[in-house]
């Protein structure tokens, strides 16, 4: 038996990988001032069918429950959010400054490493209107992956904003209800071939492709840059009108990060949804909002193909997976006496571990080792003393039973 | 719109409760040596019907994903478990020493407060059949428990043995396909009437209730009680033979603990299960297993239950939750120099927040308070000097720019 297809098993190595890439994610997010927060897995399909546009719809992981209800795994977060905030945005102050961590689902055709299941991270404010906050936004999608290591020669954050190709529309007389659809082969015009793009623009191939042959400006974007420039990320993103984003309900400034080598599909996108909470609380609730999201999977491989960001994540996990203390038991009438202690050090909060049962000491010592244990104590012919070895510096010493606290703390802490 | 029935949100406040109790979870774990892995939310409801027993499999969140396969969100992690060491065992030293967290599911029928989703913390010790590692892995439910600050007075880990039972059943002569449903039976003893357990017992009735009320020994219970008394760990343990658990896979020690005043269900339980990676490796590899599970719900109600861990909790999230600094914009000229310093400050990792839009002084430094900021930094007419307040002690000052790392570290660090 194996795992579903699409799903991933994380061993202990694949797991501390995950782990590293939540810690930063994380720790970023908290400098900025986020506050975690959490939604269900599972949600109504009707949430997303309103609003999400038909990319994720098509890819839904949905099903009908034993209750009769249309349900599905969670293609994104953006939609629990609105539904969440349209419920109890009155016990907080605003702006809300939200990030979540969680697992995301997808149903799509099988394809070699096409997963059905990823991590993200989303980030989001709500509440406030001014683009202070899609600046503060792009600077933390920018902050987190310099947390990683990775440098303005590495990636570049896209920015764009819808509004522009709205204006551009609205100049032009075209129909509104012709937008969607509009936006829609922008952005995909990147990654079809010119003819295809053309034909869904139809008239407007040709002004469409001149703006964005020629670069497209604003001064909303441009006063976007300045703030970055101010904080002195102005080196890690470029305006680029090409980027529209696939969802359907962004409404003005919209980004993707990328790695400059165009390597890997975007790390990282997000935009303003400043009608998503109105529409999802049926009007009766409006409210501004912005978010990102950024996967584990394409940053995953971003880290690995980079040799700082891959060394700081192997330096932190080796690191992190050190036991303090390794016990070896050289007799085993000394048992009993090992585990009382071992349990001393444990509720000091000490990494412990030792043979479970009777082991030739040189095994011992191999697996203190391999487990990177800093200290290694020895309960033998010596007891009542223990000996103590510092594995670093190699020294060892016997200590008195009483003493050995003090004596693991000044080599650990 | 709302989340579905039996799902929780986690706003922040929620969100930050859950943290903890993974935080203890994930430390206590680590102090003894395991290391952290987790498995898919979905798997192929098989994995299931095979081993879980007729509980669990009744109430799987099971349904026909759009590939047509039976699959299910998971109910439990062993299976998973069991799945993954077939498969990789050989990559690891034995024993294998690892925990996980992670979200599980079960569709039953709607009750008030009955969630369909719960966390839950697993820890398992693979490859080791000695009476060792059943002690370990109790001294850590124990341990993990007293690191919410719970004492000897609020629980008790009650200990048994399924061989108990299958001995007694061996020694009077009960054919071996009625063994399941007889510790079914002693397992719903205590929440069941007399009459319904003795008509499932029958013949077996009069024994089970005799040594049920006088407390059965064995030798194996003894050294394992003993085991936890060299640790120190006696009064938190107890032998206590009622204890079956419901699983069908459990073969040998099995534990169950539960608040003193036995006002909840188990908050934690777990056992031996030596034949089921036999099992779902279709006999190719045989390992002795043990493992228990804990899950947030009813922990959770227990830390608001007793003030001591209640507290406790109180202050590491109040603790966690504060920022390092707030910075006040005092003058909108001086919004570009804060912000390239805000940016300077966070890249050092300190966690700031300021007003994204113009906003009154004073309001700004309520908002300091609310956050519990630690270092409020003023930007205003004394420009290039910044005024400094340390908020615990109320002491301020005027610095020059150029200090300002320096005197936000010497006041955080």
């Amino acid at each position: 038996m194996q795992a579903l297809p699409g799903f991933r098993d994380f061993l202990p190595e694949d797991c501390a990988r995950r782990n590293y890439v939540f810690a930063r994610w994380r720790e970023v997010a908290r400098r900025y001032g986020l506050v975690e927060w959490e939604g269900p897995p599972l949600e109504a399909t009707e949430l997303y069918k309103k609003k999400s546009g038909v990319e994720i719809v098509e890819q839904l992981f949905n099903f009908t429950d034993k209750g009769e209800r249309e349900v599905a795994l969670r293609p994104e977060l953006t939609p629990t959010l609105a539904r969440v905030v349209a419920a109890h945005e009155r016990e907080f102050k605003k702006p809300l400054k939200w990030f979540s961590i969680g697992q995301f689902f997808r149903y799509e055709k099988q394809q070699r490493g096409r997963l059905r299941e990823h991590f993200q991270l989303n980030c989001d404010i709500i509440g406030e209107k001014d683009l202070a906050a899609d600046i503060e936004l792009v600077a933390l999608c920018v902050d987190i992956l310099r947390a990683f290591g990775f440098t303005e020669k590495d990636f570049v954050v896209r920015i764009s904003d819808r509004e522009f190709w709205t204006d551009f529309f609205r100049d032009r007389k075209v129909p509104a209800e012709r937008w969607d659809d509009l936006l829609q082969a922008i952005d995909k015009s990147a990654r079809e071939p010119r003819e295809k793009t053309a034909e869904k623009l139809g008239d407007l191939a040709d002004p469409v492709f001149a703006t964005l042959k020629s670069g497209g400006k604003s001064a909303k974007l441009e006063q976007l840059a300045e703030g970055l420039r101010t904080r002195g990320l102005a080196d890690f993103v470029a305006i680029d009108v090409g980027i529209v984003r696939g969802l359907a309900y962004y409404t003005g400034i919209v980004f993707e990060a990328f790695d400059r080598a165009g390597k890997f599909r975007a790390i990282a996108g997000g935009g303003r949804y400043d009608n998503l909470v109105s529409q999802l609380s049926d009007g009766t609730l409006s409210m501004p909002a912005l978010g990102f999201a950024m996967g584990d999977v394409v940053l995953g491989e971003l880290i690995n193909e980079i040799p700082r960001p891959r060394e700081a994540m192997q330096k932190s996990i080796a690191n992190d997976s050190k036991i303090d203390v390794y016990v070896v038991i050289a007799k085993e009438q000394r048992r009993p006496d090992a585990l009382a202690q071992i349990q001393q050090l444990r509720d000091r909060g000490y990494r412990i571990d030792y043979p479970l049962t009777p082991t030739k000491v040189a095994r011992q010592f191999q697996t203190a080792e391999d487990l990177g244990a800093r200290v290694v104590l020895l309960y033998g012919d010596e007891w009542p003393q223990v000996k103590i070895k510092n594995m670093e510096s190699g020294e060892q010493e016997l200590i008195s039973r009483d003493d050995l606290l003090t004596s693991v703390e000044s080599i650990v802490r």
